[in-house]
C-alpha cells in the first residue's frame, strides 16, 4: 500500500537553537513556531517485500550518507513499534529547491514520520509520534503540530509539540525571501554552545516563551511579530559569538533586513524573522502582504513567496510514484 | 600663531562600547586599538582677537550642532586651563570622506585637542590632555596616544590610554575597506544597554583586554587579528541586540567578511575588524597585505586602503589656511 502525506516546512518565532541531547535532539529549551502554507514537502512511501534495502529518493537525489542515517534512525523506530522489518520505497519532494533556512528539515520528517507509520498500519498517538519524528530532525515535532506550535523541551519527561492556535485565528500572513548558502546550518546547533552569550540566551529564554505564548493568546500580530524579530538577532548574535564566528546571512540577507526597517519607517508594518539559514520570512498583517511583496520585489527579488499560516500534514491520494 | 596637527584615526583592537558617564566619556572597561597611518584627519587652528564666535569648518563644511557642542566641550577646557577667551578659527579636513566607523571621530577630536592647546599656549602632560580629548570623543585618547594604544576605563581616578607598542615593532599591515551608511552609530553606543548580552560582554571583557595585551607583547600578529576578529563579532551581537534591533552592517560588509573567511580557508592568513559602523579593516601580515588588496578589489571594491600601524599626532607647518 502507497501512503502519501504532505507537511509544511516552519518558521520559528521562538526559535530552538542549541541540542541538550543530540543523538535524541532534545532541545535546552520551549520553542514556537507556525507552519508555512504556501510550502510542502510531499512524501510517499511504499512496503515492498524482499527489497534488498531502503530505495530513498529526495528531491531527484539519493540522500547523502547522514541524511539517511538520520532518516533510517526515523524509520527503525516506527519498524520496531510494527513489528515489521520490511524495506520501503520513499520518494520525497519539496516545493521550492532554493533557499537555506526555510524549515524543511522540519516538514521532511513530519511527513516521512506520518507516512511511515500509516503504511506499516501503525496508529500512534500524536506524543508518540511526535517524539519519534523529532528524532529526525527537533522541528519537525512544530510541523506534524500544524499552525501555531509549541515544542516543550521536556513535558513530563517528555519532548514532543503541541498546536496552539489553529491556522486562521490569527490575522498574521508571510512574505517569505528564500536565499541561497553554502553554510552547514546544521553545524550551528553544535558550535552555539561555544558562545559566552548562550548562557544568557538561556536565562531569559523561559521569560520570551512565555510572552510569546500570551501574544499568540491574545491574537496580537504586531507583538508576535516584533518579538519574533528580537529572537531572530538573539538567535544570530548567539551563533556568530560562538566557537566557528559562524555568520548565517548574506548580503542578500541584509539588503532585505534593511527593507524591511525602511518599511517600518514609513508607517508599513512588517517584521523580518530568519532562522538558522540566511532566508527572511517577513511577518506582517494579511492586509499589508501585497504590499510588502512588491517593495521586496522592487530591490531584486523575484521568487518571493506569500503565504498564510498551515495546518498540520494531511494524508493525500497524489501519489509520487 | 597658526598651529596644525595630524593625527591618525584609530581601528578598536578591543572595541569600546556603551559608556558608563556618556558626558564625561568614560567607558564601562578598557580597550585596544592601533592607529591608521595610511589615514589622517588635518587640522589648522588659529587664535584670532576680537571673532564674535570660533569659526568651525570640518570637511568643507560648518558643523552640526550636536558635533559643534562636542567641539566647544573640548575647547572651552583648554581655553579654562589657559585663562584665555579668545575665539578660534578652525580648519579641518579628513582624507577620507566617504565610510562610515574608520575612527575619524578619534583622530578628530585628538588633533583639535593638541592643535587648540598649542595654539594656546599649554604644555600639558599626556594625561592631562588625554583625559580632555576624551571629552569630544572616547577613542580620541587612543588617537593621542598612537600606535598600539590602552585606554584605561579608570586608572587611579583617571580615564586616558598610553600607547602600550611601538608602531613598527610588530608585523600587522591593514587593508582598509570604506564603506557608507546613514545609521547613526553615535546612537550604538547608548542603546546597547538594553542588550541583554552586554552583562555578560562586562563579564568577560578583563580576560579579553588582557588576552589582547599579552598577544601584543608577544608581537603575535595571528592571535592580535583573530581576538579581534572574535571581538568585533560580540560588539555587533550585543549592538542588535540592544533595545532598538541596530544592525549596523551593509550588504557590503557582509562580501567582504565572506571573502576574507574564503581566504583563510584558502591558507591566506585574514582577518575582519569592524568598528561601530559598516565598514572593514581586515588585519593581517605585512607580508599578505597585497595579496589580500588584490582579492577584495576583484569582488568589486575598488577604494579600499592599504596601511601600517600609526604613531601619535604630530604638528607640521603645512596650515589648511
Amino acid at each position: 500500500m502507497k501512503v502519501t502525506v504532505e507537511a509544511h516546512p516552519i518558521q520559528g518565532l521562538i526559535k530552538y537553537h542549541g541540542l541538550m541531547d543530540p543523538t535524541r535532539r532534545i532541545p535546552f529549551h520551549d520553542s514556537i513556531s507556525i507552519c508555512i502554507e504556501a510550502m510542502k514537502t510531499t512524501t510517499t512511501i511504499e512496503i515492498i517485500k524482499d527489497l534488498g534495502e531502503d530505495e530513498i529518493q529526495i528531491n531527484d537525489k539519493k540522500p547523502q550518507e547522514k541524511e539517511k542515517n538520520r532518516i533510517l534512525t526515523v524509520l527503525n523506530e516506527l519498524r520496531t513499534l510494527s513489528n515489521c522489518k520490511d524495506k520501503m520505497k520513499i520518494v520525497s519532494e519539496n516545493s521550492i529547491k532554493e533557499g537555506k533556512g526555510l524549515g524543511f528539515s522540519a516538514s521532511g520528517f513530519a511527513a516521512l514520520g506520518l507516512a511511515a507509520s500509516k503504511a506499516l498500519g501503525l496508529s500512534l498517538d500524536h506524543i508518540t509520534l511526535s517524539e519519534i519524528v523529532r528524532l529526525g530532525a527537533g522541528s519537525a515535532t512544530r510541523s506534524l503540530a500544524g499552525a501555531y506550535a509549541l515544542w516543550y523541551a521536556n513535558k513530563n519527561g517528555k519532548s514532543y509539540a503541541d498546536q496552539i492556535a489553529s491556522c486562521d485565528s490569527l490575522d498574521l500572513s508571510m512574505v517569505i525571501v528564500p536565499i541561497f548558502s553554502q553554510v552547514k546550518t546544521d553545524e550551528a546547533h553544535k558550535e552555539v554552545l561555544g558562545s559566552p552569550l548562550f548562557v544568557q540566551r538561556l536565562k531569559r529564554i523561559g521569560v520570551i516563551v512565555e510572552t510569546m505564548k500570551r501574544a499568540i493568546y491574545l491574537k496580537d500580530v504586531a507583538a508576535i511579530s516584533r518579538l519574533s524579530e528580537e529572537d531572530t538577532l538573539n538567535l544570530h548574535a548567539t551563533t556568530m559569538t560562538g566557537n566557528d564566528h559562524m555568520i548565517l546571512w548574506e548580503p542578500e540577507t541584509l539588503m532585505v533586513i534593511k527593507e524591511v526597517v525602511a518599511m517600518r519607517s514609513e508607517q508599513l508594518s512588517a517584521w523580518y524573522s530568519i532562522d538558522t539559514g540566511p532566508s527572511v520570512f517577513i511577518n506582517t498583517f494579511t492586509r499589508n502582504v501585497e504590499k510588502v511583496a512588491s517593495r521586496i520585489r522592487k530591490i531584486g527579488f523575484n521568487n518571493i513567496i506569500i503565504s498564510k499560516v498551515g495546518n498540520k500534514p494531511k494524508i493525500t491520494d497524489k501519489h509520487l510514484f
